[in-house]
């Protein structure tokens, strides 16, 4: 048997490239993309093709008061309540209003509790930019995971700006948690919530270590508010892609520092992304490849994998940030809910 | 207990969206993205940043008659070929002309095989567009995968275009399968590759399936050519992004339309994600946010969860196609192998 044997120069070796790629070249600072148009994804299903249909969210005057944040807030969780509740119906999820641990919240019951379900409790912490999604709006991600999980789910309905910043959510949340805690096994219960409550669900995890809390069995971070900074290569990329969330500037920007009140955007309890996760109960992630928060996704996933948590991740074709809450009941909306489902039944305690 | 019921008309449903979204409107047929310059993503290690300047590999004329092809293969192969000598003599793998199943191979050997790995063996199939990587440039990522799997490698340099086009290189992969099952338990036995290396093991996967022949335990599938054809939202989205492939017209197409000679791009063993994956091993995809074939990975990963098989992925920021395999050293790439082994050692036969 002959090896063959090789002696290189060891210096070679940061010039090389594989095949495909071009010669080594000019490093570039900035790559310079030029303007063109995109079709309409044709490799999902109709249904889903008609929600991508929609344009880029435009860019609107944001308010500049309290009183034009409130304002614009009761239009836009108008139509929130309304999908919730056409969505709590159709499916036959009951809705009921509670205070835990201090916080409003609601308990949701889904037509049919699995068989051997009834212990279990997902706790569910909504989205809407740290500023949308009051009251019923809560509930219309709540709605779907209570029917597709077939458990009870409570969603909570935490304080929000402009009259509570930063950070009265996350302290919401944790008081939820301490109080779910107390007549619970943190075994029997998981946590789930899209954007801004994958972004608050991640910030309850940080708190839970340093209070040396119990943490729940399984969460479910659909493409999370985990960097509230303009950082993430999909931040660029998907700019003017991504329908629902248009671009970082403007909109976006603006309800970031309306929550943040002043902060900085890095600390952990705001961009979780930064903190330490060694610990965090297996989870589940959710995006798309037009997410703007494709790259808070990723990232997320890699650096759980990093701390040794068993994270998995799932990436649907064409989608925006949390098309797969907008798009039900298309297919791949049920399949996203399923995932979830499955995950969460893997993890929870027998 | 008083749960609220809600009475809504069935009909409201599909034009109803949740808060963040904009009102409901015109749908477009197409999305119009401005010209931009994108940053080089400073969230991935500085060696990685190195790599992802790069600029877009530019459009140069390609070849037209069967001698141009072979001069240019010879000029990209030297390049492919330095790297795997390169990368042999510093990580200390062994590598050996072999002849399996009557196709050209090389045997891998790394520095350290594990304790009970002996006898287990990775079957490696490289990438290069169907047109690239012949002979010792064919073991520049098996290079690496021996050296993180610790394990011996068989490494398949199968006929490519101009000479041997479809289904050469399938025909060559299948025997070599054939070969490998008469003195190997599959169960003990992985396969893995990248680009057309993975569009190539789909396409085995495929005729296992026609033929009754025994799978491998796993496989490992990188960013592959699963759909020959100008299919899927990142061929679009990431077109002049993707600094390695640069975009689906031109270079891409040339060697796509060599290697299919004339056969319908989509059939299932030239684009296997047309092909049917019930009873498929446990599978690990990687991609990257700005690959060219992001979509083709996230496809292939849902058509195998939807076909039952246990598949996971991982996105890796800020990369291109297979930037994983150019940027080794970085601590991204040697996490990618890291993962790509843990998923091998879960699921071989103890």
């Amino acid at each position: 048997m002959k090896w063959l044997v090789f002696r290189w120069a060891a210096g070679a070796l940061a010039v090389l490239t594989l095949s495909l790629q071009a010669p080594a070249q000019e490093l570039v600072s900035k790559l310079a993309v030029p303007a063109r148009e995109l079709p309409i994804p044709n490799t999902v299903s109709p249904e889903l093709q008609k929600v991508l249909a929609r344009p880029v969210a435009p860019q609107t005057e944001m308010p500049t008061t309290a009183e034009g944040w409130k304002k614009l807030q009761q239009e836009r969780d108008a139509v929130g309540e309304a999908t919730a509740k056409a969505r709590a119906e159709r499916l036959g999820v009951k809705i009921e209003a509670a205070e835990v641990g201090g916080v409003r919240c609601y308990r949701l019951m889904p037509k049919e509790v699995a068989r051997g379900k009834e212990k279990y409790l997902l706790v569910h912490v909504h989205g809407g930019a740290y500023v949308f999604g009051a009251h019923l709006a809560a509930t219309g991600e709540a709605v779907l995971l209570a029917d597709a999980c077939k458990m009870p789910v409570l969603s909570i309905d935490y304080r929000m700006p402009p009259d509570h910043p930063f950070p009265a959510a996350p302290d919401d949340v944790l008081a939820v948690w301490k109080a779910v805690l107390k007549d619970h096994d943190a075994a029997s219960v998981v946590m789930g919530g899209t954007s801004a409550g994958g972004g608050l669900i991640m910030t309850t995890m940080l708190r839970c270590k340093v209070d040396g809390l119990p943490m729940p069995a399984a969460l479910f971070i659909g493409t999370p508010g985990a960097d509230l900074s303009k950082t993430g290569d999909s931040v660029f990329v998907n700019a003017e892609i991504d329908h629902v969330l248009g671009r970082y500037e403007g909109r976006i920007e603006a309800c970031i520092h309306l929550y943040a009140g002043g902060h900085e955007l890095k600390e952990p309890l705001l961009s979780p992304i930064y903190g330490e996760m060694s610990g965090w109960p297996p989870t589940i992630l959710i995006t798309g490849t037009r997410d703007l928060l494709l790259s808070s996704t990723v990232r997320t996933h890699r650096k759980l994998r990093a701390a040794g948590v068993p994270a998995e991740l799932h990436v649907y074709e064409g989608q925006s940030h949390a098309d797969y809450l907008f798009a039900f009941p298309a297919p791949e909306s049920q399949d996203a809910l399923a995932e979830i489902a499955l995950f969460f039944d893997r993890h929870l305690k027998r």
